[in-house]
């Protein structure tokens, strides 16, 4: 049997797969017929065909460069490319987030009033340049005026307050009308956050204009009105998009990029991680976003490249210096006290605070985005955001914390009250002005400093009010027509709820400093509780019930505080959500979003845990007509463009013949439409009744008969096949980590069935809808 | 043609493979064989059974737990058991650490002399607790006797000198004898730095014991041992192998962790983590390095987890508090002067000799290394420790900065001069008593505060002097049969080359500062160069280097600094140290110890770039015999045991006939004779005539014959497929990917061969040897 054993001795023709052979092959593919190997919009791209692709393309550049100079000096750069357009995605998307930080600084301000000294200037920056500022009163200067003062020309009393809201609301609505009127007419793409898309991008998905430069232009316009209009929206998430954009423009002047998708790929993941590094100046945050939160195939060598253009986004941010402090980080906090282990207490609160917001919060969103899909609320996307708008100017002007921007409030939570720190927050009775009797005096020794007054008080009320506030705007404004990230957002949420059980922790540890639990903690004289850091930690918290964040979390509030104090009370805080919000449904607000948009993502994270074989799974179901399938030889033009028009798959196995379905290839649609019509065009002699060979020699056929149309170039000669008793844990295991777009199902040698990566997500949704609790242990 | 294409008509029973019936196989595989399941030493795990065996088993409990209160507890506290795990793995290695530290102090400080107070005392807290120690002469107090004064007596002159050269060489070459001794006696594995094996058995090898207690213990006490002994060499490696063995000893009492080799190498990744965050007090920097260097497989859960015990690892070292100044971290720096844009060009200088530090240093090793491995110097493994340490320590004792522990060394050279420090690195001429005459008034206005006097002259030499001695004893220290990591030496020659650099360029600054280039940039009267800062860039460059390490090494130092302002030099200097590297040699040194001793390990960070096909790979080999099959009937336990005698595979595919040689499953060779040995022993008339069947149903017999041995429960059915024209690039992928240990070979659905790991591996070296520049361009 040696004959049936070995491919050397067998009667066929064996040069076409010799590897001298193949370059040939590749060039086919690449040249001859233009479109064959590129990909439809809305398809899935083949990880491994393109990396095949790269390969031999490198393969090609690294057997030229022996030859001539020329052709080593342009593998060399070649090999540097890569770094270049790094450095460049770092550049331009440092240097737009430092414009978007700027321009959106100016216009929120704008809504309260202009500066006469020019109107370019924001209010700070206005009364920075002033002479006449106080200490006291750093935010009040003559060159600054408010819209009443300018047009009413009123300083004081109820006139002002009413022309100052009025204007608020104008300026609002406005800025909302303008970013959603602009997304609806140039750029639909540029709504939302663009996480869950680009997270899909990055699985292989062709989304044609997603990252495109109308994209770009629109989302980086539209992200400064939807910011400066006041919605409860943040501009983190957007600016993942901005850089992926910037990445794929950049990407069009390398060919190694621009040809092939899975190395663009590879540099969009390297670009969310430069996205989170500019919004929160969180180089190493981001790398660890990028690699735990969005990216599907990240190669070792992306960690070091993806590093690299972090750290020159956040130094050109850095540069630019839109804060105006040479600050890197969006919120800079120093703590003075160290915490006490008893606080974990609270800060597990804040954790189960978070994962109960995060859970709810995906929930009630969900549910208002289907609402809105299912409904005619989705038919008018422009009333809706300007309704929103108006609903949150009107009810944000009058309390101060929503008024102001949601990153100015996080960043004043965080804030620890200093001796000269005029906000109210930081409203504690002074020492020797005590009024409480209730207090004794060892309290009011040292301790009694920090006793809350009425200014923190009416501080408390309105924050809790603010807190209400903000939680029903963001679960409505996340998923409307304009740019939006809710990163911001929860961590607001998180920041609030974190300062009021800060407050409360405080006030109970001075008003009972004398009983055992407190007194080792709380020595007199001495602060003991840091509301700020209650803040930050209900702020980790939240933000890691809705997004799921775990690493990548506490590395980057590392990154805000720079010290490795606060790590543990930031890890309790995310573990703790992270569990709770995963309890009450295992998907981030990302995932929930994919599906709800019905993208074909295929999780990496998640362990498919069902017993099912292959066999469950493949098409055809049992009692369905057998596969579509060539055969290798003996089928016609006419019969190949016939089953092409009568089926939507978008490849057919090959077998020897339909009585012996051995396999022996996969051939994509695509290709092989492109090529028949290239053949109808081109080849001489080419009729309906020409008969397309597939093998590798031509069968002995009469000299009457129309010429052959030869097709083994297109034909991939080694599809992956599994089993039918192949677990489909294993098969969604080879899926994902493969990047596979189809598998053949094979048993005994006979070609069974197939399964794509549709069939598998389905079979998984029907899997998890059947067993729902079976997710909940991990 | 319909029967045969479906599976569901055709006329075999089909019970066996469907979904329900399997829990069965599993519980078949598990308990009634003992043995069936496990692996031998010395070979490669199956990744994918082992996966599938854990979700099996998750399942189990899930089902379970819906059945009564007390299994749905253990299910809970089965999901906890990784938490708790990671827990005890932190703690444990955090206490041995600093319990490690403590020792090693104390022990290098013996060597110089003891403490009246109580000899368990080192030399800085014997005279931190003294009340005669002036601030001047910190090191110095009456209680702390060198060996010279407590023996002979004299405090003064040569004869100190010499009796404590004496005593100094004595007690290293003690120290060290007992090291080889210990580590020669009772725990062979417990020697050299423990990553290139450790990263051998993450990728799925089975080294039994190298893990185990013993080597635990032996290595703990041997690692203090040969650390004070003063041979060139670092804690640092070896303590990510103490933690291994901390994590593999605790798997023990969590039977998840226990029976799966898939759930104990992800402990296993965590504890590496773990062993870089107790080394460097850099628990971000160990996760990084754990998934960049060390790891295989590496879910994004086990991210998590490992930074969770990366954290309790390095709090409980703080709380152990070793280095007696509550930091974190081993070197601790803090830079008060900015760099300037033009360092940048010292700096990748700096990146250049780390370079070539680590391509010579790897070559040199390698070569010592197969030296010693080749000729009689690899019997007397003693005798080299003994003259090496011997050596070492008669030159290290005459030159300041050898006799001191390198990591104290390091420690100096990075630290930055302040304005009492005495270090004779510090020898700047004073200000006042400026001697120069060549120096002009300009220079002395506050710059010629930093003009180097004798003092760093002499500092300087010594310096010199000692890069060389470092450079030398590290290329032979390392691969000795004692604990020895090389962090510490390649650092500490990277920071003298560093601060050699750092000096020269400060002192070209100063006597050059009127020039262009220099005036913007050294501000007269304020310090412009920080040599500390050249020491850590070239420490970084040079470790760098050797182990090829980039975001996990900048990550370590800039916790070390805990400021985002210096990571552009380390990052300038860590990529242009492994450009020139890589040019020079693709391998690490780790790798390169891999290859040197032979291990099995498919390097998932190298592309396979050639084109070859799994037809040039696969056994058996143009114009050999047929591989090796079993058919799935027709076959007695005579033939087949026959076959396994003959061969030495470990398994063998089973074909539905040799004239039809179709591939129905794969058998383990150790399933196989585990079961043959079963059925011989315990199954009733099995003779050598019996047949084997590994068919679904019995096939007619006749009542007289033999009963047959039934092995479809130890048969896999579905095995990995690749077909012969399949790029090898892609089969080297699957394998890396899916962690195969063998995958079959067909055509048209018949089998032609086999791949094994090792074919791909011989491979591999075959294709590297061919062709070694090709690996050039990446």
């Amino acid at each position: 049997f040696e004959i049936t054993f070995s491919p050397f001795l067998s009667g066929r023709c064996k040069a076409e797969w010799r590897p001298n052979n193949s370059p040939k092959l590749m060039d086919l593919l690449d040249d001859t017929v233009p479109g064959i190997g590129t990909y439809e919009d809305f398809n899935t791209i083949d990880w491994v065909r393109e990396k095949s692709k790269d390969r031999d393309r490198h393969r090609e550049i690294a057997n030229k460069s022996k030859q001539s100079t020329v052709a080593l000096l342009f593998s060399i750069s070649d090999a540097f490319s890569g770094w270049l357009l790094m450095l460049l995605i770092g550049l331009m998307s440092g240097a737009l987030a430092g414009g978007i930080d700027i321009a959106a600084h100016w216009m929120t301000d704008l809504k309260e009033g202009v500066c006469l000294n020019g109107f370019w200037f924001n209010h700070e920056h206005c009364c920075w340049a002033s002479n006449e500022t106080t200490f006291q009163e750093r935010d009040k200067c003559p060159q600054w005026k408010s819209w009443a003062e300018l047009m009413v020309g009123v300083s004081e009393g109820p006139g002002l307050y009413v022309v100052n809201y009025f204007m608020y609301v104008c300026w609002a609505l406005l800025f909302a009308f303008l970013a959603v009127i602009l997304v609806r007419a140039f750029a639909p793409y540029a709504c939302g956050s663009g996480i869950p898309e680009i997270k899909t991008i990055l699985s292989g998905f062709i989304i044609r204009g997603y990252l495109g430069k109308w994209t770009l232009i629109i989302k980086t316009i539209t992200l400064v009105l939807a910011v400066s209009s006041g919605l409860s929206l943040g501009k983190e998430g957007p600016l993942v998009h901005v850089a992926c954009c910037c990445a794929n423009i950049l990407c069009h002047f390398f060919t190694k990029y621009r040809r092939n998708e899975a190395k663009k790929r590879e540099v969009l993941s390297a670009a969310s991680a430069v996205g989170v590094s500019v919004a929160f100046g969180a180089p190493i945050g981001g790398v660890l976003f990028s690699l735990e939160e969005v990216s599907y195939y990240f190669p070792l060598k992306t960690l070091w490249r993806s590093f690299f253009a972090a750290l020159v986004a956040a130094f050109t941010l850095r540069s630019i210096n839109p804060f105006g402090n040479s600050r890197l980080v969006l919120f800079y906090v120093e703590f003075h006290t160290p915490w006490h282990l008893l606080e974990l207490i609270p800060f597990v609160l804040l954790g189960i605070f978070g994962g109960l917001w995060g859970a709810f919060f995906i929930r009630a969103n969900i549910a208002w985005c289907r609402l809105r899909k299912n409904t005619s609320l989705g038919h008018y996307p422009v009333l809706e955001v300007v309704v929103v708008t108006l609903l949150t100017a009107l009810l944000a002007f009058p309390i101060e914390y929503t008024k102001m921007s949601s990153s100015e409030l996080i960043s004043e939570l965080f804030n620890d009250c200093g001796l000269l720190d005029s906000s109210k927050l930081c409203g504690y009775t002074s020492n020797s002005g005590s009024t409480s009797g209730s207090v004794n005096a060892t309290a009011a020794n040292g301790l009694g400093a920090r006793l809350a007054g009425p200014g923190l008080y009416t501080a408390m009320w309105q924050l809790a009010l603010a807190l209400v506030l903000k939680m029903v705007f963001t679960v409505v404004t996340f998923g409307m027509k304009v740019p939006s990230g809710l990163f911001i957002p929860s961590m607001a949420v998180g920041a609030i709820a974190g300062r009021l059980l800060g407050v409360c922790m405080e006030q109970l540890a001075i008003r009972h400093h004398e009983r055992d639990i407190f007194r080792g903690w709380c020595s007199p004289g001495a602060d003991c509780i840091t509301p700020g850091l209650y803040a930050m930690v209900g702020a980790a918290a939240c933000l890691g019930g809705v997004t799921r964040m775990t690493v990548s979390l506490v590395v980057i509030m590392f990154e805000l505080t720079g010290g490795l104090e606060y790590i543990v009370p930031l890890m309790a805080a995310a573990m703790t959500s992270k569990w709770v919000a995963d309890a009450l449904g295992r998907e981030s607000i990302y995932e929930a979003h994919i599906r709800l948009n019905g993208y074909p993502f295929l999780e990496a994270k998640e362990e498919f845990r069902h017993k099912t074989l292959a066999t469950d799974v493949m098409r055809p179901r049992r009692g369905d007509p057998p596969v579509s399938v060539l055969t290798e030889s003996g089928m016609t033009v006419e019969e190949v463009e016939r089953l092409i028009a009568d089926t939507t798959y978008s490849g057919f196995p090959v077998v020897i013949s339909q009585q012996s379905p051995r396999l022996v290839g996969f051939v994509l649609r695509r290709d092989l439409v492109i090529s028949l019509e290239n053949a109808r065009r081109h080849q001489e002699g080419v009729v309906s009744m020409s008969p397309i060979l597939f093998t590798e020699c031509d069968p002995p056929m009469s000299p009457s008969a129309p010429p052959a149309v030869k097709l083994r170039s297109i034909l991939d000669l080694s599809p992956f096949t599994v089993t039918v008793h192949t677990a489909m844990e294993i098969v969604v295991d080879i899926f994902r980590k493969l990047g596979l777009r189809q598998c053949l199902v094979i048993q005994n040698g006979r070609l069974l069935g197939i399964i794509t990566k549709k069939d598998i997500l389905k079979h998984m949704a029907q899997m998890a809808n059947r067993d729902p609790d079976s997710i909940l242990f991990n």
